[in-house]
């Protein structure tokens, strides 16, 4: 059988409905590799039907040939006459609007939450997944190496977004995971920052949290460094040192079958010592996959076991309010019980520009 | 009353709720002006509240300080403590998840949808609006208008679309409104071919359908042309002529008050003349603001009016499988009841480099 037929299989069997209606972009790319702004996909006990419009009907049969998923030219209606028949639909709750979800009850079709089946797929992924979304990571890091040469003292922060993010397109990208986001000096303090006309300066510490796409598959990583050491940078090193530790820290302590909270603690305690932990705001990480946030989630409050196969970020990071922020992240996977990296070429050492 | 106060109020007052509660991210960046990928928008009769997690709580501090929108630091929980006394919520059905939905008639919550007030408010645009619109547009031009003597043979059409974007960041743009479509040769008979690895080759027409962000609203603008005459373009220069007209004559007769029915029917009856309707396969346009794909919908059954400040792309196409494809579109709007282009700088006369 082949990979896509395999997981639409392992979906239907899992959710308990007579049929599956997936309108959501990420999960019909799932159930068939194929990528349209439009489109539905439709699942039955032994077969997967897209249907997409006239915009994307040719490219899809040219790309799906010889897959298991059947193609066919229509809209809604068109999924739904595949419907016909069935009673309960399977339709995953977070993400299917209660407009559309309406209309099904309206048509006499009984509803049934299939996204623990899809999350429970997707959270452990298989090695051509592992494989994608290496090769974002490759082409991410990459990208930074490039870059750091090219930066340049009165830049703004959107001029250096604009240059990774060609890089990384130039590298093969099909395109960014979220917005890159640059930070120059305090600004690095607002975990969230948008990128903006801020100007660099020498001296500045810089935070660049950025990532790619490759067949949907995303990465995400995150550097800090400083451009250029005007010798007023104690503070900042010290701290530097902290969070390197705890991100490193996280790396060799995580094991499979700890659960989301332990694998936060292992960073948050360690930046308790040196009273860093309050300024460590967000939680440790996220899964990563098709979507840039996904499962499983490594917070204070995360109940989820880790096991092999998950990938997700290792991103700790200290936010100190008008001063600066450091955040140094991976993507890193579960693998043979231990957390491997797929960032192998960026220095995670300070870089002093 | 500040510009954001009077949205939150227009809105407010037709959609007939006690409270609407806002999460969907652009229609949350409509009523606060504010970005960011999670957040409440919650609206009560006079008063307009932002929640927004740790991380973005001081940058929203920050951007929203003196307008009407109040900030609050919180999850999910906060802002449904915000509608505690309230019965009958507004929310936006085609863009609220049915789990959401479930969570909140579990509350004891009724619900409304609140889309139509969005949808009346939104498709006509305010003059700062179309400032915006206008700004993203020119980034749009310009960095078309750069790109064109960066293209060379042997370039594959990532290459172009990462030079494209790049060109549209450098200029101002805060991203790209949609994945850059690049299509050469005979890729561009796909209405939505994926950018990927073909070569550039003498002779090769080339399709390339664009936009950019400025604070959150788009353009979107396709150009078609000629990479060098190899003399083999006697049909392609026919149907871009035919192509073109049909685009012109909706700038000149479209007028306020017509359906989008009509709208579309002006470029289709043209091509109808010369028999390439059949090939205009998809319709002739969409709204265009705060996401790509927007009110107004100008296709054969759009039975919607259009009106002054109405914003919607102008783009007819022809598709000869296996030949060319080629589109020729602006984002144009209605003023005194008439079509007027948001594009000045870039020539629509056929193009051969």
């Amino acid at each position: 059988m082949d990979m896509f037929s395999e997981r639409a299989k392992k979906i239907f069997d899992m959710a308990g409905a007579d049929a599956l209606l997936v309108e959501t972009d990420f999960l019909r790319r799932y159930l068939t590799g194929f990528l349209s702004t439009d489109g539905y996909a439709v699942v039955e006990k032994d077969k997967c039907t897209l249907v997409v419009d006239s915009r994307y009907f040719e490219a899809a049969e040219k790309q799906l040939a010889g897959s298991g998923v059947k193609i066919v030219e229509g809209v809604y209606a068109k999924a739904e006459e595949l419907l016909s028949g069935y009673h309960t639909i399977g339709v995953p709750y977070p993400f299917l609007s209660l407009a559309n979800a309406n209309r099904l009850t309206e048509n006499g079709f009984a509803l049934k939450d299939c996204m623990p089946a899809f999350k429970s797929a997707m959270t452990v992924k298989s090695a051509h997944e592992i494989a994608l979304i290496q090769k974002a990571c490759v082409i991410a890091e990459e990208a930074f190496i490039k870059l750091l040469p090219e930066i340049k003292e009165g830049m703004t922060e959107s001029a250096v977004a604009a240059l990774l993010e060609y890089n990384m397109r130039s590298l093969g990208a099909e395109g960014v995971s979220f917005d890159t986001i640059v930070a120059f000096g305090a600004n690095g303090s607002v975990p969230h920052h948008e990128t903006g006309k801020t100007k660099l300066k020498f001296g500045d510490p810089v935070l660049i949290d950025f990532g790619c796409k490759v067949e949907g598959y995303c990465s995400d990583i995150t550097r800090t460094f400083l451009f250029g050491d005007d010798k007023k940078h104690e503070k900042f090193k010290t701290v530097y040192a902290e969070v390197l530790k705890a991100h490193e820290l996280v790396k060799e302590n995580l094991r499979a079958g700890m659960t989301g909270r332990e694998a936060d603690d292992i960073a948050r305690s360690h930046l308790k010592k040196s009273d860093l932990a309050q300024y460590f705001t967000h939680s440790l990480g996220h899964g990563v996959g098709l979507q840039i946030h996904e499962y499983p989630l490594l917070t204070p409050r995360g109940e989820e076991v880790l096991k092999d196969g998950m990938v997700f970020s290792d991103e700790p990071g200290v936010y100190l309010k008008g001063e600066f922020g450091i955040r140094i992240e991976d993507t890193v996977r579960l693998e043979e019980g231990k957390a491997v990296s797929f960032m192998g070429k960026t220095e995670r050492n300070l870089i002093i520009l």
